[in-house]
C-alpha cells in the first residue's frame, strides 16, 4: 500500500521553501555575526569570549535590539511574514537543540576525572562547601520568594518545592570550561593554585549535573515516588550502560581509527563511516535521557563523558565538531537565550531587589564558601578569596541549567532573567578581581607580564 | 517601548519543546545511519558512495520505507504527534535548505578553473557537445510531454515552456564532484583521458549552473522581459562583486589567516572569528541570490567560487566544514528528496514508459553527444566512449536541479521521480561501463590491479 507522501509531509511539497528559507538566512546572519562582535569585544576586555557572545545573545533579545528597534527586531525575529509565523522560530528552536547537544557531547569528553581523583581532599571539601553553601542559601531564598512569584510573572502555580530544588542548584553550578579558558588566559592553569580550582570545578561540575537531573526528575516526575525512582533508576542504568558497555566497545574503536595526517596535514581525524555511527549513538543517548524525562542534553553529556580520558580521541572529534558548534550552533543558543530574557520584566522595584537578592546569594554562597573551606584547608587568605572568586564563575552551563528550569516550568520569566544577569555577572567579575587578589603573591609576575595587573 | 517577547517568538516560550525534540532525534538517527549504510554498501559494490547515500534517502522515502512499514514511516516523519503536525518537517527542511548551501559552498571552492583553461579545445569541444546534444533532445522529449502532463500529477496548469527549458537543463547535467571521485578511485585523475573529462565536465559545471540561473529567472520571472533583464542584471553584477570586490579583499585575509598546525596538529585551520566571516557572508550571499530569485544555493556557490583557486584556503575551510557537511546535511538533504520521490507515481504504463523515455535521452543526448565530440576530436573509439559514459554521470548535482525545478513547480512529481531514478541510473552505470570501455586501453593494468576489471 503506497503512502500519499504528501499527506505524511505536506510542507515538503508546499510552494515558498524559498520565500520561508529567507528570514533564516537573516537571522543566522545577525546571530553569528552578533556572537562574534561580542567575543571580539570581551577579548578587547580581556574577558573570556564566551562572555561576550552570551552578551551579544542577550542584546539580541527584547531588552536591546527589540526595544530599540521594534520594528527592526520584529521583522528580524517573526520573519515579517506573520503566516510563516510558527514555523521560523521552529527551525531556530531545533537548531538551538541540535548544537546544545553536540556542545554538551564536547562538554563531556573533555572532561577529565584524573583532576578529581588527583587533587584529593582540599579540592573536595572546596568543591562540597560550594555547593552545600549556595545550595542552602538559594533554596531559602526560594522559600522567600515564592509567595511572590505571581508578581514576577509566573503563569501558573509553581510548585514551591521544584523551585526551591530548582534555585538551589542553579546557584551550585561552577562553569568548568569557561573556568579553564580563564585559567590558561592568566597563564595560570598548572600551578598549585590553578589545579585545585580546576579539580574542585570538576567535582562541582559531576555533582551539578546529577544535582539537575535529580531535580529535573523530581519536577518532572511531579514527586510522585514511584515515577521518581524509576526514573532515577532508568538514568543509572544508562549511565552504567555508557560506561560498561559503550565505553569498552566504542573507545578502543574510535582509538583504532584516528588517522594522524593522512590527507597531508589534516590532523586527527575519523573516517566518516565512525563519525556517522558516533553521531547517531548521541542521538539515540540524547533520545533516551529525553524519554527518561530527564532532557536529552544529559544523553549528550553522558556518552561524552563516557568517551573522555583518551586524548587522542578527543582531539579527533572536537576537529570535526568543535568549531562548527562554536560558531554557528552556540550563538544560536545564546540568542535562543537572550530572546527569553527580558529585563523588562526587572521593572518593578521589588523585582529590582529580588535580582540584587539572586546574585548576592549566588556570589555569597559559592564564593564564600569556597573561600572559607580553602582557607580552613590552609590557603593564604588572599589566595583562598581567589579561589572562592574563580568557583563563582557560571558562564555558560549556567544559561544551560537556567534553559532546563525553564522548560520544566519551575521558574517564571522574572526569576529566568535574574539567572541570566547572575551568570553574566559572576563571570565577568572573577578575572579582573582573581587577578587583584594575587596581587603579592606568586603569581603577580605572570599577570603583569599578560597584562592583567599593572606593574 | 519593551515588546513582549512571548508576542514576537511564542514558541520560545511554549511548553512541550523537549516533546518535540524527540521525534526530530529519531529521524536524525534514522538519516544519519542510513546514509552511512548506503555509503557503506555502494563501497562495497565498488561504486561512489554518494550513489548510496542518494539510494539510502530514497528508500527512506514513501516509496520503499512507506510502503512497506506505513504505520512505522508515518511515527518517524510525522513524529506520532499530528498536533506537533507541521514543526518537525519545518525543522528537517531547514537543516537541509542550510545544509545545501554549505555544500555548494564547499563545491564552488573545488572548483578548479585551471582545468578549463589548461585543456583547450577537445575538452571544450565535448563540453559544448555534452550540453547541446542533451538539451535539445530534453527540450524535444519535453515538448511531447507537455500535452500529458495532467496524467503525470501535475497539479496546476505547468508553463510548456519553463518545462521544456527545464528538462533541458536537468539533462545537461554532470556531476563534476562525483565524476572526480570515480577518476580518483579508479586511479584515472592524472591520466590524459581523466584530465580531458574533468576539464569537460567543469566546463559544463559552469554552463549547467548559469543556464539553471537563467532557467529559474524565465521561470520565476514569468517570462516577463523588464523581471527577467533586472533578475540577470542582478545576478551579473552580484557575481562581479564576488570576484573583483570580495575575493581580493576576504582571499588574501583568508590566506594569511590560515594557520597550519598550531594546537599540535590540527591541520590547517582558520581562527573562529574569521570563520564566522565567511559563515555569515555565505548566508548573505544566499540571501542575495534568493531575494534576486535565482535561489538560496546559488549564492552558496558563487562565494565558494570567487574563493576558489587557493590550496591551503580550500584545505581549511573544508576542514571546518565539509565532514559534518557530509555525514549530517547531506543525508537530510538526500532524505528530504527521497520523500518527495513516489516510484508510485510511475504505476501506469504510461508513466513508465515515459520515464524509460526520460532515461533514454538523457544517456543518449550525454553519452552520444561527448562520446561523438571526443571520437571526432582524435581519440579512439573505445576511450571517446568511455569519456560520454563518465559525463553521463549526474548523482547529487543532478538532485539538487530537480529540486529546484520542484521549488519552482515546473515538474510534476511524476517528472520529479523519473528524473531522481535517471540521476542514479547514470551515474550508477559509469564505473563498470567506463571499466569494460577501457579493456584492452593503456588503463587496463590500473584497472585491474584496482579490481574494477577481471584479469
Amino acid at each position: 500500500m503506497p503512502i500519499d507522501p504528501t499527506a505524511v509531509v505536506p510542507v515538503l511539497f508546499a510552494a515558498g521553501r524559498e520565500e520561508a528559507l529567507r528570514p533564516l538566512l537573516v537571522q543566522l546572519v545577525v546571530i553569528v555575526l552578533a556572537a562574534r562582535a561580542g567575543a571580539a569585544v570581551a577579548r578587547w576586555l580581556r574577558q573570556p569570549s564566551v562572555v561576550g557572545e552570551i552578551v551579544a545573545g542577550l542584546l539580541l533579545g527584547p531588552s536591546a535590539f527589540g526595544a530599540w528597534f521594534p520594528d527592526l527586531f520584529a521583522a528580524v525575529f517573526r520573519g515579517g511574514d506573520a503566516s510563516a509565523g510558527g514555523s521560523l522560530e521552529v527551525s531556530l528552536t531545533s537548531f538551538s537543540q541540535v548544537g546544545l547537544i553536540l556542545l554538551l557531547f564536547l562538554i563531556g569528553i573533555e572532561f577529565d576525572f584524573s583532576h578529581v581523583r588527583r587533587q584529593g581532599r582540599l579540592a573536595a571539601g572546596i568543591s562540597l562547601a560550594g555547593i552545600a553553601a549556595p545550595f542552602a542559601l538559594g533554596y531559602a531564598l526560594a522559600l522567600a520568594m515564592t509567595p511572590r512569584l505571581d508578581a514576577l510573572g509566573a503563569a501558573g502555580s509553581i510548585d514551591s518545592r521544584s523551585f526551591a530544588l530548582f534555585l538551589g542548584t542553579a546557584m551550585s553550578i561552577t562553569a568548568i570550561p569557561i573556568l579553564g579558558r580563564i585559567l590558561i588566559e592568566m597563564g595560570m592553569q598548572h600551578t598549585p593554585l590553578g589545579a585545585t580550582v580546576v579539580a574542585a570545578a570538576a567535582c562541582d561540575d559531576v555533582v551539578g549535573w546529577t544535582l539537575l537531573a535529580a531535580v529535573s526528575a523530581l519536577a518532572a516526575g511531579n514527586f510522585e515516588a514511584g515515577r521518581i525512582v524509576g526514573m532515577i533508576a532508568a538514568t543509572l542504568g544508562f549511565a552504567a550502560v555508557c560506561l560498561f558497555v559503550v565505553r569498552p566497545l566504542l573507545l578502543p574503536l574510535l582509538e583504532r581509527s584516528v588517522r594522524d595526517d593522512d590527507l597531508g596535514h589534516a590532523g586527527p581525524r575519523l573516517p566518516l563511516g565512525i563519525l556517522s555511527l558516533v553521531l547517531a549513538l548521541l542521538f539515540v543517548a540524547a533520545w533516551i535521557t529525553s524519554q527518561i524525562g530527564i532532557f536529552a542534553i544529559f544523553g549528550g553529556f553522558l556518552l561524552g563523558a563516557s568517551l573522555s580520558g583518551v586524548p587522542k580521541v578527543r582531539e579527533a572529534l572536537a576537529a570535526h565538531l568543535a568549531d562548527f558548534v562554536t560558531v554557528f550552533f552556540l550563538p544560536i543558543f545564546f540568542t535562543f537565550t537572550g530572546l527569553r530574557t527580558t529585563i523588562g520584566s526587572l521593572g518593578t522595584p521589588e523585582a529590582a531587589a529580588w535580582c540584587v537578592a539572586v546574585f548576592a546569594v549566588a556570589v555569597l554562597g559559592k564564593w564564600g564558601g569556597c573561600g572559607l573551606a580553602a582557607r580552613l584547608g590552609g590557603m593564604p587568605a588572599g589566595e583562598a578569596s581567589c579561589v572562592g572568586v574563580f568557583m563563582n564563575t557560571r558562564a555558560l552551563m549556567e544559561l544551560i541549567v537556567i534553559n532546563v528550569g525553564m522548560d520544566l516550568g519551575v521558574i517564571p520569566p522574572a526569576v529566568y532573567c535574574m539567572l541570566v544577569l547572575m551568570a553574566i555577572g559572576t563571570t565577568l567579575m572573577a578575572t579582573p578581581l582573581a587577578a587583584r587578589m594575587l596581587r603579592g603573591s606568586q603569581y603577580e609576575p605572570t599577570l603583569v607580564a599578560r597584562g592583567f595587573l599593572r606593574a
